[in-house]
């Protein structure tokens, strides 16, 4: 794991732009999978500024979206419509490049992946709860691959899945990349800006594995960064650096 | 997880050691760390023949033990000793070109690794308690690389030390890459055979990631292929087989 | 470049077959790319048997053929007849999983490989003019990918051509994937057996790079592994061996 | 080979900055071997300023010049010292993992590269002549690792030393790593700027492999990103740029 402190939210976007323009620019297929939300909206803004003048870049690139949720009534995941709106659609990505989970394809998703060469690249962020993609807290299957997330009252972050949906609207399940998925990632990224952040970045740097943090069993994966701005990083402690430090290769 | 089934511990052995040398045979750096035990005595065999007829290949390989236990009034560990009767002494190989862990240089020896282009392949065996390296039911970190094991009357496994050591010379510690050293080898290869292992194997494939079971964590490794003998791999069920599969990328 | 020289043939074929089922035994998708000729057939008895009782390995396995010439008439090419016939129908591969240069895809064939991830493996022979692949004196084009390479009387080795087909049924142009295609392999691997080719291998060794001799190109492939017996190696010199031994990484 | 145009100088180094600081910012050892001369120094402003903030992610890189040219009487080699001036000790880099290239190491300096890891990436500038590293015209080996190459006045570029060099101080001989050093490194990037290089890049794309432009090799490389400003890019023509396409994976 090598975590880096960015003195902005500015900075650590243009650390994350420069990460993701970089694989792109090699000699060879890529494939990324990039996070919607809020974190990373001054990244793609850099992205799609920069492939718009360099759309050739493009037909080399395979985009997959790492979870999906279904509500009731619609067709297409509210995942791949927040990507359509914020990155796809505004860089003038083909549509046909863009993976999406369904209920009809997650057990064969991560083989499709594997199909294609392997994600070079996957941009994530850190939920309050310690959630990432969908693995939400209690609810995460370490083992898993692509897989089913049920959506249950009894859980803590229901709660929060009712500040964006309508309750009428949930569904009983939702799809994610689990954590096995995300090990095979050759590169994986974390932005966390912030400082409604800070107290999950600290808890994220000192917990152990455990499901009632789920990001915590990333701190296996072999090739991790962190890209943090600084209030995000405002409440590690000077323990928890030296922590880190060790954490670090 | 990629798991085949041999129908020998000859072949096993065959396939064992036609991995390995196919990383030598690659032209490059080559950094190895193989087990000692029972396991892998015939895919030595079959490997230091080979090496006695293919003597410049060393000069590019560094070997890595994974973990050592000092016996009171020794300066040599066991894990050493081991390694040096099995296969460097016989095979040929210079002992400036392996590197073993001790209570100077354990704190840095991940970084040594690191520092050295990484470990290509690593050759590990399953206990019947479900150990691997070091790492021993409840006692295993699943965040440390290499680190110290403490040996205390008060696991289950002492006795198990107590088979190979006589009591007046077990010492306090005992040292062992961690999970977090073994999720960055480029390849992990785990061999297993025998029937007194079939139903570690079984365990091994239905477990959830428990430290009473600490090889459990393993099936999160993104490229790491099991090899099992049909003996060991005699308990495992069709319904383990099905999940097996799934594990399977 | 490595250069190993094994005893016999049937040695330098167990070498090739361990490396082939080594990339198979990795836990993922693999890409390879397989000589036909008379050096891989004990090399694919081994394959065939080991596959027949491993079936489910090559579902995550894709094999491309680097060339093919349509003789008048005929529909299938063939580099794809001689495939089918000594590996693919004997070991059980599925048809859909080997992909054969066309007049219709050879411009687009460096693309399909990308696309799938790139090739991990290839396995090459060493003509006795120094040709690889359709990859022939005087008429290589060392910056192509996958290209025409036209048949024509004026070329030394027309008469080899003649040797394998009736004139009458000669085309104009044969397909190959190219020096730039090779550079592009993971793990480029030749094997060269018998008395026959102990010239070829001298040369290929001490010559500069020549169109005059194709092959002396793959020598600027970072990662190559060539595999003589001991007849292919039998007129190496004491000043080649220093040669390639600088030649080594 | 991917070609990138930027609009200007800026945007170029802001490019190649990304590529270096995204190397570094992977969870690994990073070796980096990087040019001197004018095209970069925007580049290194950049990168020392990043740096000197993040004085922590130093500890994992090792640099390796790629030439040197010992003036008589110095004992230190020229690119040595300007790179210790314009990058090394500006950015507080530790001189200890700074690796030059000495008549006493230039036979080992390869191995030492390869011990270490390899080369990640590698930064070089395009001569107007073609010459790459001290890779000159008709002076260039393209078997070679890294080698002596003789200064002498017989060849086109010796005025062009003088340029620069005192007639009295110019050696015989100057070092320099060679197109197989080259072909090793995993990702290779070439950075061109202005006016004066356009008839040079326009000569890169379309010259074949020929010793009167040594950079004509490169295009045999595996992963080779060239990042131009649009004046340097300014004299390709229409047809040239079908061509790079072609060039292009």
């Amino acid at each position: 794991m090598e975590i880096i402190v960015e003195k902005s939210y500015n900075e650590m976007s243009e650390r994350a732009f420069g990460l993701i323009i970089s694989e792109i620019l090699k000699d060879k297929k890529v494939n990324l999978s990039l996070t919607s939300g809020n974190s990373p909206k001054k990244t793609y803004e850099l992205l799609i500024d920069y492939l718009k003048n360099n759309k050739k870049l493009l037909s080399k690139v395979d985009f997959f979206n790492f979870d999906n949720i279904f509500l009731k009534g619609e067709s297409i995941g509210d995942g791949t419509k927040a990507m359509n709106e914020t990155l796809y659609l505004p860089a003038g990505i083909d549509l046909q490049k863009v993976h999406s989970i369904t209920p009809d394809n997650y057990l064969t998703f991560d083989q499709k992946i594997s199909n294609l060469g392997g994600l070079d690249l996957m941009l994530i962020g850190l939920g309050e709860d310690g959630h990432f993609c969908a693995n939400m807290p209690y609810a995460t299957n370490f083992l898993s691959e692509t897989y089913e997330i049920p959506i249950e009252k009894k859980y803590s972050w229901y709660q929060t899945v009712l500040d964006y949906i309508d309750e009428a609207h949930i569904p009983k399940i939702m799809y994610s990349m689990g954590p096995r998925s995300l090990m095979k990632v050759k590169h994986l990224v974390m932005i966390v800006n912030g400082k409604s952040k800070a107290k999950a970045v600290h808890q994220f740097i000192e917990s152990e594995i455990t499901n009632s943090f789920p990001s915590s069993i990333l701190k296996l994966h072999p090739n991790f960064t962190v890209i943090l701005d600084e209030e995000a990083a405002s409440e590690i402690t000077d323990s928890s650096w030296q922590r880190t430090l060790t954490l670090d290769g």
